[in-house]
């Protein structure tokens, strides 16, 4: 199924929309938000299956959905930790500066502690008050997990799996070498960040759910133009479930925390860095990667982070073509 | 006023306290939980000062309170950022490697995310897997705020602040190094911290609420001795209204965001190193500090981390000896 929040008071309206994203019926009879229906899932969640199935078969009224009237998913949320499974992405950075990669890096995932308590809507422009703090797009896919005890296995973690999204992890990277020197992590580097407009259960992606993994190109458009095609499952040092798994560790997590992949990223097809989709490639998802590659090539890069006016768009397709998630789609502006 | 949320779901139950703790009101008419009433504080609050007022008056029915019946004020919250105010402890913990302490850590302060999906209850036992871990309290003061848009200065931001509470960071010292090393911050290395068993508005304070920060020492009892003593307000580089600032460059907080002092640390009375309770120094709140301690006086540390059936308690006193916030009470149990 998927679901979605309307825009209404702090955690938004839960809706049910419909497969293709063009109708939705209210839920908040079921549960008044995603938050409160990830809380009782294992009851709720019937409840809503039966609902979307009433959409889909027209069986309910329904009214028109909109994309730009969502707020994502969970507006806030108690938890948000973003993962690192792409390492391809992490090589690049690591690679652009005469770094190696630690040997740890292919078995120990990098995870960091993002801020949730207020997350941009879909169509939400990117606030920035300052463009030398370096503005740059992250596309990333995440899961939502119902409660998970801790220290679970990445196989118990995949059943904790609830609903998928698409995230843009907003990075202002002319602050992160200081702050990461200080040694506490990220905090004022990243700022709040966007999801897909629709959270959808794992089984609605069919064959492109598989080992923990959404087997399908992260579509992600910078100004305009197709700049990102990296499919999701390919270079994937670990799935999200293996994220999931780390988390817990050393404590439980609650129902709602949100788990992200890290940035999508893929290698080129000789094994090395991956070309511009419009010289063939898979391109990137992110401006830092690019940068990244043409430091490698050039010593320099040329590409700027993004500025006001700026836009970037991000979506996954299924094989028929049709929108999964609907469209995060947001402009930088002067804050 | 003073408020609890007895335990109750997953939010609690908001309840008013008596100041002397013994007695508390049901507040759950007025809000159902600590996060709606700060969701909607302004309009909020005055009914539950005046619920307080009758409370003090008994002008209202009450029952009679039980610290062990109250969960963390906020028992999972939007966000937990916790900062450090006190750079003695930061001082102390590069002494004890030999490194210098940089002179950005005096004007920027360290701040890193904590996870808030969950947090134990002020008398929860601390589930501990693995003794190797290190386990470690940290004994700290922490404030609550209402919503705080970007960019506050810190005069601005001591207005938003509206409760204050005390912490127990429960950190684990043996994941800390590579964890840190990864360069990503803190996640496993900071498993579920604990709040007191009350939050209080700064006006409760009376005096010793001042230029936000609390002019009273931290109690720091470990297996049931004195152990650390230090006062909040003394040497403290940061301010509670400086560490939300910081909090805001580069985003919005959120209502109900939860903002904390780091570790309380006092230097000696020679400026030095501080000295044990037992030895009429201010001691510590964290055992990592006398460690360190122990290391620049002999080279090696002879005080272990915590391992189960070790407890700690936390609580502050005001001048006439009464407890302001209740007590942090844990013991640490094999998980």
């Amino acid at each position: 199924m998927k679901l979605a929040s309307l825009k209404h008071g702090r955690d938004g309206k839960l809706v049910v929309v419909s497969k293709d994203l063009t109708r939705y019926c209210a839920a908040d009879n079921i549960a008044p938000t995603m938050q409160a229906a990830l809380d009782d899932w294992e009851r709720v969640a019937p409840y809503l299956e039966a609902l979307y199935r009433d959409v889909e078969h027209q069986a309910v009224p329904c009214q028109r959905f909109h994309e730009h009237d969502a707020a994502s998913p969970l507006p806030r949320a108690y938890q948000w930790a973003d993962g690192s499974a792409y390492i391809n992405h992490v090589e690049l950075v690591r690679k652009a500066r005469g770094a190696e990669v630690p040997e740890s890096f292919y078995h120990d995932p990098l995870m960091y502690q993002g801020g949730s308590d207020g997350f941009l809507a879909p169509r939400d422009p990117i606030p920035l008050k300052d463009t030398a703090w370096g503005c740059d797009m992250e596309g990333e896919i995440a899961c939502i997990v119902d409660d998970v005890p801790m220290g679970v296995s990445s196989e118990e973690a995949a059943g904790h799996i609830k609903l998928l999204m698409l995230v843009n992890d907003v990075s202002l990277r002319g602050l992160i070498p200081d702050e990461l020197a200080k040694g506490f992590g990220f905090f004022q580097s990243k700022p709040a960040s966007a999801f897909s407009p629709v959270a959808v259960t794992p089984d609605e992606l069919g064959e492109a759910w598989s080992n923990s993994l959404i087997h399908l190109p992260l579509m992600v458009d910078y100004n305009g133009e197709p700049f990102g095609r990296a499919n999701a499952a390919q270079e994937a040092t670990f799935t999200l479930a293996d994220l999931v798994a780390h988390a817990t560790k050393t404590r439980n997590l609650c129902a709602g925390t949100i788990i992200g992949s890290g940035t999508v990223s893929n290698k080129g097809e000789d094994g090395g860095a991956g070309k511009p989709v419009s010289e063939g490639g898979a391109g990137y998802s992110c401006i830092a990667e690019i940068r990244m590659i043409e430091t490698i090539a050039d010593g320099a890069p040329k590409t700027r982070f993004m500025q006001p006016g700026d836009t970037v768009s991000i979506e996954m397709r299924d094989a028929a073509g049709h929108t999964v998630f609907g469209k995060i789609e947001q402009e930088v502006v002067a804050a």
